[in-house]
């Protein structure tokens, strides 16, 4: 089959990949495939990551061991989890130690003809959502995520430093809430693209803005942690968003005089991601750069690289 | 009077300092007063403080706004915050941008025959509690800040890190939840010090333990931070409770991949503390290393930084 794949001598198309053997999992025909800034960081290095990348996407389920899910236009939760460990019995099954991640970890991703992924992962898409919105579904499940983990009042300040994919994304899912997002970016383009429940702030007038209840840093620079904390009121939450293969080391002293929680933040629940796009109350579709076929893959991730890029898309 | 004053040399004893001008605050005798960490930090430069040292004591009202107090044996939080600004009014006083703290910010401390704070910081001593019982409450508050910013389940793991000063009372503190608490240092004679309540680990066996739902840094190591970080399970808590001049700088990845919340942690409140003193859920009496006058406090802060030393005492 044609595959995306990240090599020792970094990312190349293949086109005689072997189809994966589903075994007691599904095999998903790729309908659509979303490239995420971690494919990118993955590519220099990130993980130790060798194989299919790709972890962002929506297909149709060929086979199952439950016949119900063949032929449903599916979305799946990335995180493969042995279901047996204490931290798995204890409810954390993303944090499971035995773990593989689709394209992440492990485990071959969706940048190819047909992926495999446990049943118990996949989540059927609703007729309205088209797959260009249910692509989304994984960055979107994300944003999600801090409301799981950070009670955010109505009444906050929000600042969201970042506006790339995943940023755009939060500060869209955060001003759902009520709360007053502010939206920091350098580009004008990134803050052009915000919706009219988010206040666009150029980077550079960001330390006009008053301090806020809660930081989400979405920079995925080195620096974002130190630009965050100094965004953040005494008492007030951080939430780190991003990764990068070499950060800016920080010192904890100001987190303990202003008692600052900072809170790390990762994979979240897709059910809500598609109630969200199902009823229309957050539309991705704009962020769509540019759409690119498989056999184009690697010319898709340099795009997607560029200055400006949102969410750049393959297709089989 | 007597105090012991941090001047631009150092820590020095002075019996000629003017007795302090209560105005619309209280004037406390000193009856007693704590050596904690911080003060030494102070001593190498930490928050530039000059001034009278000392924010743990226990005095007794001479003067007062309301007559009521007169006479009463007190304890008093140290954060003097200006009451009126929007960190103030939201309920945070401890972060008041405004504020001064007692004998750390603008504001002469305790480690003086008399000391002065704002009615609205005292707390009565209940009788029951003797003064060397009292002059805990406000490292005992700082360790009950803890449970006032994490839901510590009973049937959840703890470990703090270092049991020095802070670390005995916050291990002591955590384990009345029903908490497995493990209380881990390098120095035998500090773990002794725990009660049956702690299990009680040497540094170089940590390692094995198994990884906590909640980690209590109270190292005031500049690595503390990196080594609670080890001990902690995905989705866990580290809680700092210890600043020190020049930590360790940390990247935070770890964090965004466990999904570790990291809560800096300050003040605490006073109730509770003299409520765990005044049932006697706490006795902390078994730290008191010494006892000093305070014409002999610059020999008492050296001593307090002599390894093993817990408290040393002060009195008038």
């Amino acid at each position: 089959m044609q595959a995306l794949v990240l090599t020792p001598q970094g990312p190349r198309f293949q086109s005689d990949r072997p189809r994966p053997q589903a075994a007691e999992e599904a095999l998903i025909r790729l309908d659509l495939g979303g490239i995420c800034a971690t494919d990118l960081e993955l590519c220099k290095g990130y993980m130790g990551f060798l194989g299919v990348l790709g972890h962002e996407w929506v297909g149709t389920v060929e086979q199952a061991p439950d016949p119900a899910w063949v032929g449903r236009r599916v979305v799946g939760e990335i995180n493969a989890a042995c279901g047996a460990c204490e931290t798995c019995r204890a409810g954390r099954p993303t944090h499971c130690p035995h773990r593989t991640v689709l394209g992440i970890q492990g485990r071959d991703g969706a940048f190819a003809q047909w992926l495999r992924l446990p049943v118990g992962n996949l989540h059927a898409v609703p007729e309205g959502v088209p797959d260009e919105a249910a692509v989304f579904v994984e960055p979107l499940a994300a944003a999600c995520r801090i409301l799981e983990q950070v009670h955010l009042r109505p009444s906050q300040r929000v600042v969201v430093l970042g506006l790339g994919r995943l940023g755009q994304l939060c500060a869209r899912v955060l001003a759902l809430s009520g709360a007053q997002v502010f939206g920091v970016a350098r580009s004008a383009a990134s803050r052009a693209h915000l919706p009219r429940s988010v206040v666009a702030v150029p980077a550079d007038q960001a330390a006009d803005l008053p301090l806020a209840d809660v930081v989400v840093d979405c920079t995925g620079a080195p620096e974002g942690l130190r630009l965050a904390t100094a965004r953040v009121r005494p008492g007030g939450t951080l939430v780190l968003k991003t990764t990068v293969h070499h950060p800016e080391a920080l010192a904890p002293t100001p987190w303990v005089i202003d008692e600052i929680t900072v809170i790390g933040s990762r994979c979240g629940p897709f059910a809500p991601a598609l109630r969200l796009l199902a009823a229309g109350a957050v539309d991705p579709r704009d962020l769509i750069t540019a759409r690119y076929p498989l056999a184009r893959g690697v010319e898709a991730l340099a795009q997607a690289a560029q200055p400006g890029a949102f969410k750049v898309l393959l297709a089989p």
